[in-house]
């Protein structure tokens, strides 16, 4: 059967020509990409770099037919995904810069000494492509997470090829988006099998466990995520997978920025809560309010904002079924109380946005409830009543992608918070909001387990690259056979650590 | 029943005044570590130079005691403990010097401003300790691979509290190590909890599973290591572990090597395999040499080595069972003829060398047998007929964690035996054999699984730092909450990346 393409605005299905990818062509597909890694390590940086550049270039000239498509699968708006497909075309192009640097390569030259253990050879150290990276995109953001996000984008930056399997819930764009991917790569004449694409749920997990296959890079759910990670594991030769799973990512109002600026955080939060509707992993899930009249007065802007909001369409029926359940059961919890839920959207997909209340006492009690992520417009309002009570229902969450802090700016509050914050999440944010991530040198995107499968490495930013990179030392490699970014007239200008010290 | 001790050169039985650890005290001693980890992760950089510094005098101080009770426990003779001594004391002096130099922490400020895909805020990324870190030792190097050996070094220095499990093989000697290590610990008022050891098996399964332990270190076997490796996998949250598991480093002699240096290279072939009775994670254990004159030669040169050697104390007599046992098969492998064996050593567990030869038909035939890592003085020596047989052989084998090269100054072969060699293996050596492993910023020791359970990292050198460490993002952070390795200022004087530019 072939693949069918849902949109959830009209409800409407339609068939696809994209065949579901049988386990044996699954195969194929591995060695043949296996054949191209062998291939692309060896091609300059500087190719490398030009090819990520030309895809920028491939998605831009296929704009307004990607955006057309994805908006038809996934309901998020032109508007958005105008902006998204802009985010991800520029994250090629930082990742052309990326590979320009160089310093992903981190490459270290000892010359020999007599050391205090003995004579010490000459040694010399960098990263080298794993060889085929498998990558599974994320329903909610058709461009940036998916076919041509930031997994594929700093697979081929790392000179890695790359095997896509595409989400069911935008097949249309993901082949869309794969031929601009696909047309950049021929014109750079990358060789045959640099990128591939698959359809079908259980090609995916023949891609997990295909041999050829050497990491895995997944954004999605907890539940798809771990199954994946545990066959990722199970394996003769168990490989990295790097999941990106969402979390209920806190935000924490002190006491202090409560007094100082009520209503604008109340609006604030709602809107935070409400983008995309709500269908961010980074979307603040639970939000610490002071109990007394500040908090009160925050609660009472969140609450109108939200009232005059309108719902909007979510990714598919079954996902909104999936978080209208949620809500239903959240409002069944004893101690749980509704605050507000604005209108509900139309369209076939359609859900409303709807904010609770509790205490910390309840958030303790009802662990389960309450510390779920709940895909889509919704966020419960912890109220506090101390700085140590906030401080000890921190404590008993599990990790997040990222951790807020809403203060003042002389708080006394601020460095507790910040301490707490920073041992439970990937990135903590100081008076602002955790929906949107950037793409930049400095974002860690992911976080202790169960935000990410691997709290070691980020699925966005520059330092993504290193997930797809494996460490080779060279041991008395004469001048003449080593890799350019090795030798000691540094002929790419790449950063060295030279005898221990940093070179740029 | 307490912990036995084993005399491998007389064969007594010992009992120690230690009890296995049960599994009630591996929890408590968990979470004291995970309380000093806690702690540790904010004191200064300084203090962790300091404590690595004071802890190689610290075991420098107790020198005489504690390589006669390696001795004992090991039959490694006194030469050779002394040596590893110093190697780790350099080791803890080196880890040192990597937190004084501050690059491992990846220090990146970006500055806010409007990008392409629109304004991106003030954020600041570094690496912070993981927390609680768990070391398996090996029995091979009971000072630079056990207790105070490399991964209890690089944790410490990562701001790491350490729970040490001791290897059966040598419990006196890891628990006076580890009190050599407690006492500096103590002096620079580390908190309580920061070093710990446990013992037993059982012990050692409760620390992979325990809640507290972030991450584990393990240097051993495939079988033993795969095992710890699955049951961290299977956690509720599964942690990283990086198993150092040992290959069979295949060496490979060019035609033209063979031509210019047969003698010396047989004579230096056999002395890196029978190095530390071959009880070496990097000892050469497939020798491939060109058939002919020249790869004869090099081969009777290899054989009156061998015969003329005397065996040695193995590490233990199962061990010892476990390699002969593992001889007797090889000798009956058709097509494998053994080509020379030395004398037996008359201590309890002493044992021979034994060198094999077979082709490169034979070794794809009998891949189960032959390529097989035998923990001992054992190689087998493949003869092949040109390169383009040696590179399909080579293409056959599983990856390891050296591979060498003997070659000439002009070789035409090199390049090729090279780019197979980094395809293969962590580290590639060039005319110097694979056994000894150098304490460096370049030094890799890992390599692509079976070699270690993951290749991105490193159990040797400065990078091995980073198994123990995850990325935060800090997003808007006034400066006066920054850490003091994020401020613009940079008070530590540390290589940051500022805007995308690496800074030294």
């Amino acid at each position: 059967m072939n693949v069918q393409s849902y949109n959830p605005t009209s409800g409407d299905w339609q068939s696809t020509d994209f065949a579901e990818t049988a386990a044996v062509e699954v195969a194929d597909i591995c060695e043949k990409a296996h054949r191209a890694a062998q291939v692309l390590a060896d091609f300059p940086l500087v190719w490398r770099a030009a090819l990520l550049d030309t895809i920028a270039e491939s998605l831009e000239a296929d704009a307004a037919f990607i955006i057309a498509l994805a908006d038809a699968e996934t309901g998020l708006g032109e508007g958005r995904l105008t902006g998204e497909l802009k985010r991800t075309c520029f994250q090629f192009r930082f990742f052309a810069d990326v590979v320009r640097d160089g310093g992903f390569l981190e490459a270290s030259i000892d010359h020999p000494y007599d050391s205090p253990m003995g004579p010490l050879p000459d040694l010399r150290r960098q990263l080298e492509p794993l060889g085929v990276v498998g990558v599974f995109g994320a329903s909610n953001f058709p461009f940036a997470f998916s076919v041509p996000g930031g997994d594929t984008a700093s697979a081929l930056a790392a000179g890695c090829s790359v095997v896509i399997k595409a989400h069911p819930a935008h097949p249309r764009t993901s082949f869309a988006t794969f031929t601009s991917i696909e047309r950049a790569a021929r014109e750079l004449k990358a060789p045959e099998g640099t990128v591939n694409l698959l359809f079908g749920l259980e090609a995916g997990v023949a891609l997990v466990e295909d041999p050829h296959v050497a990491a895995v890079g997944f954004t999605g759910s907890y539940g798809a995520g771990r199954a994946l990670f545990d066959r990722a594991q199970a394996r003769d030769v168990p490989i990295p997978f790097y999941g990106e799973l969402g979390s209920v990512n806190p935000l924490v109002v002190s006491r202090a920025a409560a007094a100082e600026r009520a209503v604008t955080l109340g609006e604030g939060l709602v809107g935070s809560v409400t983008l995309g509707s709500g269908q961010f992993c980074t979307k603040p899930g639970l939000l610490f309010v002071p109990l007394g009249a500040d908090g009160d007065a925050l609660v009472a802007a969140a609450v109108a904002a939200l009232e005059k909001g309108a719902g909007a369409t979510m990714l598919s029926a079954p996902l909104r079924d999936r978080f209208e359940e949620g809500v239903t059961n959240l409002g069944d919890v004893a101690g749980v109380r509704e605050l507000a839920r604005s209108s509900r959207s139309a369209s076939d997909a359609g859900s409303f946005a709807v904010l609770y209340e509790t205490d910390v006492a309840t958030l303790q009690d009802r662990h389960e409830s309450l510390m779920t992520e709940y895909f889509g417009a919704l966020a419960v309002v912890v109220r506090y009543t101390s700085l140590n009570e906030v401080l000890a229902a921190i404590d008993s969450l599990e990790p997040a992608l990222t951790f807020t802090v809403q203060v003042s700016d002389d708080d006394v509050d601020a460095p507790a918070l910040l301490a707490a914050g920073v041992k439970k999440a990937g990135r903590v944010i100081v008076n602002a909001f955790p929906t949107g991530v950037g793409v930049s040198w400095s974002m860690h995107h992911g976080g202790p387990h169960p935000a990410a499968t691997s709290s070691l490495h980020t699925s966005v930013g520059a330092t993504s690259i290193r997930r797809w990179l494996r460490p080779v030392s060279y041991q008395g490699v004469p001048a003449v056979w080593l890799p350019a970014s090795l030798r000691d007239d540094n002929p790419l200008g790449i950063p060295q650590r030279v005898d221990g010290t940093l070179r740029v």
